[in-house]
């Protein structure tokens, strides 16, 4: 199995959480790759170097300037901060951005309507990622030789201009990518790995991929008031009866609809859990 | 053979030298590796963010905010904008700091007397760096696959810290390590790369490696004052005689006593040039 895990603000800008979540996720066995946001620095160091950063819906407006901030942030010293700590627990990481092995390739996003403001954003350097934009073949050649990649959310065009893309997404896109990447070996044979889940007739090899989103709850909640009311289990007809009694919170609907998407996509499953309880039980899982 | 080159501030702060460079760099054919310095970024950083710069015989003193200024703007912004213009350059470039794939592990300094203040100093997270700090078989197989490792002088000391070093020493320490190492592939036999230079007996295989430090002249002048006098080749008696003759610039001579070292180390020879030269033989080469 392969797992593709992402974090956000609220283990990398925690230093408690993060050491504790470092060591759990280099204790994990098999192969994984970890996908980090940015948390706040990105609008501190902005804010310091006085800038005002500008979001619309959750996206962060993208000048030249915010640019050169959210880069030296994301792939520089959360991402070389996070390998290093994951070295220290023995977990071969490679901190990487979308550049890097050319490894995801992001599609600038287009000025468009954004219906709250009733107006036209341009959102300047910012990218948009699906799993076509995967380089699966270069992130499965680290797995194989035992490395971890640990991306960063900021991609490139092949153009030679970076972009700024969202976390999630970069998850789940690699996850779709992985689970659908085909490895031939060069002899044409099993490479006997012993995470191969199966070998089918002519020699190539799959994975099954699992992808986890680590948040700020132990799970999707039936009582949003109720931490401990965990649903264990969700699948497509659970969450349609759920969105009808109004039991999703408006913020989760699109990140349940978008781990549907990657299930759809040849994903395995989608769990949604705490960081602190990476290797536990808790939390839901989408099937 | 495998070229090792360096670039500095000149051309990390010259974008459009920069873009001629990296336009150079893509285009000269072999395996190869670019280390870069960082420039100016930082100490405009540190200011912008109400730190003092504090600088001890051309080293940065680097406390734990200055640790993550240089990190964002070396293993960040440079890194991976460097990479970036690689890529779309059709060169396969891979941004990397040192604890990424364990690549480089540099040795924290301790506090040293420093001559010239007549006081001890402690740099703080500084590092230092040898030939054997470096993880060849990492590198290696990176060239093997076409790839290109892009190398920041921010390093790890394997125990969680990242460390602040000398992009020179990166660069001598990165050609010394490859030009030891000794490749057994998987089956003992020569892997019929034409990169290549000879097998030996037992099938191992080794490649010349060569280095190559830009800076911002031609060459070594035989006279500071005349651009036009580069000395086109320096052996160890030249390098005595003009050190007698006085010569050589005093900044001059530690760079050229590490060169020497490298190649008493295995490198083949050390070029110094112009970063606009790249391509061309406008240059001194040490032998």
């Amino acid at each position: 199995m392969i797992r593709v895990v992402k974090i956000g603000g609220n283990v990398v800008d925690n230093p408690e959480l993060l050491k504790k979540f470092v060591k759990d996720f280099a204790a994990m066995p098999g192969m994984k790759v970890l996908v980090h946001g940015g948390g706040v620095m990105a609008s501190q160091m902005q804010k310091a170097m006085g800038m005002a950063p500008q979001m619309v819906e959750g996206r962060r407006v993208t000048d030249e300037d915010t640019l050169r901030v959210v880069t030296m942030v994301y792939a520089g010293w959360c991402n070389k901060n996070i390998t290093t700590l994951l070295q220290a627990e023995g977990c071969n990481a490679i901190g990487l951005c979308g550049a890097d092995g050319n490894a995801i390739k992001a599609r600038k996003r287009a000025p468009m309507f954004v219906e709250s403001l009733g107006t036209e954003v341009d959102y300047g350097y910012v990218g948009d990622v699906t799993g076509d934009c995967v380089n699966a073949g270069f992130i499965y050649s680290l797995l194989e030789k035992g490395m971890v990649p640990v991306f960063s959310a900021i991609n490139h065009d092949g153009e030679g201009n970076l972009l700024n893309t969202n976390a999630d997404t970069i998850a789940s896109s690699v996850a779709t990518a992985i689970a659908n990447y085909r490895y031939r070996s060069p002899k044409d044979v099993c490479c006997r790995c012993e995470e191969c889940t199966h070998c089918s007739d002519d020699g190539r090899l799959t994975h099954e991929t699992e992808l986890v989103f680590c948040f700020e709850k132990d799970g999707v909640l039936y009582d949003k008031e109720d931490d401990a009311s965990v649903i264990p289990v969700i699948d497509r007809n659970r969450f349609a009866e759920l969105k009808t009694e109004g039991r999703v919170a408006d913020g989760m609907i699109p990140k349940l609809a978008n781990s549907f998407k990657a299930i759809d996509n040849g994903v395995a499953r989608v769990m949604i859990k705490h960081a602190r309880n990476l290797n536990s039980s808790i939390g839901t899982t989408l099937i």
